[in-house]
């Protein structure tokens, strides 16, 4: 089954920044609620907005969710400091978003992830840039479960993030980055894919539709978790109408749910 | 570039076969107009449900359409005399609807394919039923290719129909045509796939959300044209979205062109 990534808890969030800033409990709790209730299989807790209170302000958002989370938290920090102490506060096996190729994360993060328990997600990214091609992509993501393997994180608990680039400055994007998924997949069956899906239709208007209708590409080619608002009634639908099309939704379970629920409708 | 078949002149459709018999020109006019509009690349004529009639019906259709068309019309029928009719009605290359092999279709549409120019529908169905497996589906894919490509119709104007069936009979429907429209289009390069996508949501609640969510995975699979009411501008946006993130709109021209008449948002 498909696995949402629930993406609002970050403080770049303008609403969120100001219910951290302020310490309201009730904003976080109905927002974290509300993202379970959606059908989100993690919530992402990203605190880092705020320069110079990332520490505090992790530990107070763990928490206030930690008690009525009931699913796993993404510990979304590129600072070891915060995710040692976040890792010491979760209940569940944690995923943590993320490592990369790029030298100073990936310094700082072998080191911590080394001897845990974890999911991670790992960003197709290193110091060159953004990635120019489908076996580019592929390379990188090859680096990362092989460097990954080595510290005993198995390849099921990696979730690769093969980095969705705009179409609108290059119109072959869309067809590299599902190239990369299909290949990813043919090398490593086990591994997951994820990422974020928005960068896709940078420049274009009417987003969400783009969004959308390539998420359900990507689902073809591997893809099977994402980061995004799981509150977008429409993308959720998409997703778990391709999931049942995709055969991972035993007697259409879920989708029937959802239309029970009137967040599925034609 | 996907084309749209557009499918709303059938006289099974109880409001165009009252048209038809009260030889309504202005409704049929005006609906073929609107088809267009919204991006029809085919117009389909069935005149089959009146029995006794679809001789003088095709006919008269055919007379009404010619003239405001400027697209090629989908002559759909099974019956070769009707068929000869027709063809030599209309002005552009037209696209027959359909062969299969079943014995008694093959046999009657065989002849008067022999010789023609015209695109033509080869639907994966023969006298045992419908296809039980992608290897099938492939199977009679090739046999359908191999036996009109001997008698003068280029692979190229040939659109295999692989036959969508209920993921509500059977979870897998979907990922064995899914997998039949790969392995077609690894093949055959230049086939085209087409094909009714309604079937796939039978038995299910809210079926146009199913519909237009399997469209666009059959696009990645490789299907690059389909059955479908053009009026639907959920299915269109959708079509057109999957398109343009497959690299198949230049410039994003038709995507933003529905974007400016309204037909595409989020």
């Amino acid at each position: 089954m498909f696995e949402v990534i629930g993406e609002r808890i970050n403080t770049s969030r303008k609403l969120v920044q100001a219910a951290v800033a302020e310490r309201d409990v009730d904003y976080i709790i109905d927002d974290v609620k509300k993202q379970k209730k959606a059908g989100a299989n993690f919530i992402d807790v990203n605190a880092g907005a705020r320069i110079g209170h990332e520490t505090e302000d992790m530990k107070w958002l763990l928490d206030t969710i930690q008690p009525i989370a009931a699913v796993p938290l993404t510990l979304d920090s590129p600072d070891p400091t915060v995710l040692e102490m976040a890792f010491k506060m979760v209940e569940k096996t944690p995923m943590i978003n993320s490592i990369s190729l790029e030298k100073e994360r990936f310094d700082a993060m072998m080191p911590f992830l080394d001897g845990k328990e974890c999911k991670i997600i790992a960003l197709c990214m290193d110091d060159t840039g953004m990635p120019s091609s489908s076996d580019v992509i592929l390379g990188r993501a090859k680096s990362l479960v092989q460097e990954l393997n080595k510290i005993g994180i198995p390849t099921a608990s990696i979730y690769v993030d093969p980095l969705v680039q705009p179409i609108s400055v290059d119109s072959k994007k869309g067809v590299m980055v599902l190239d990369a998924v299909r290949s990813i997949k043919a090398e490593f069956p086990d591994v997951h894919i994820t990422g974020g899906l928005s960068n896709i239709s940078y420049g274009l208007p009417q987003r969400k539709v783009i969004n959308r209708t390539f998420v359900s590409l990507m689902m073809v080619a591997g893809m099977d978790s994402a980061i995004i608002d799981p509150l977008d009634k429409k993308i959720m639908a998409t997703i778990r109408t391709a999931d049942m099309l995709l055969n991972h939704d035993d007697f259409c379970m879920n989708y029937l749910k959802g239309v029970r629920a009137g967040s599925i409708s034609s």
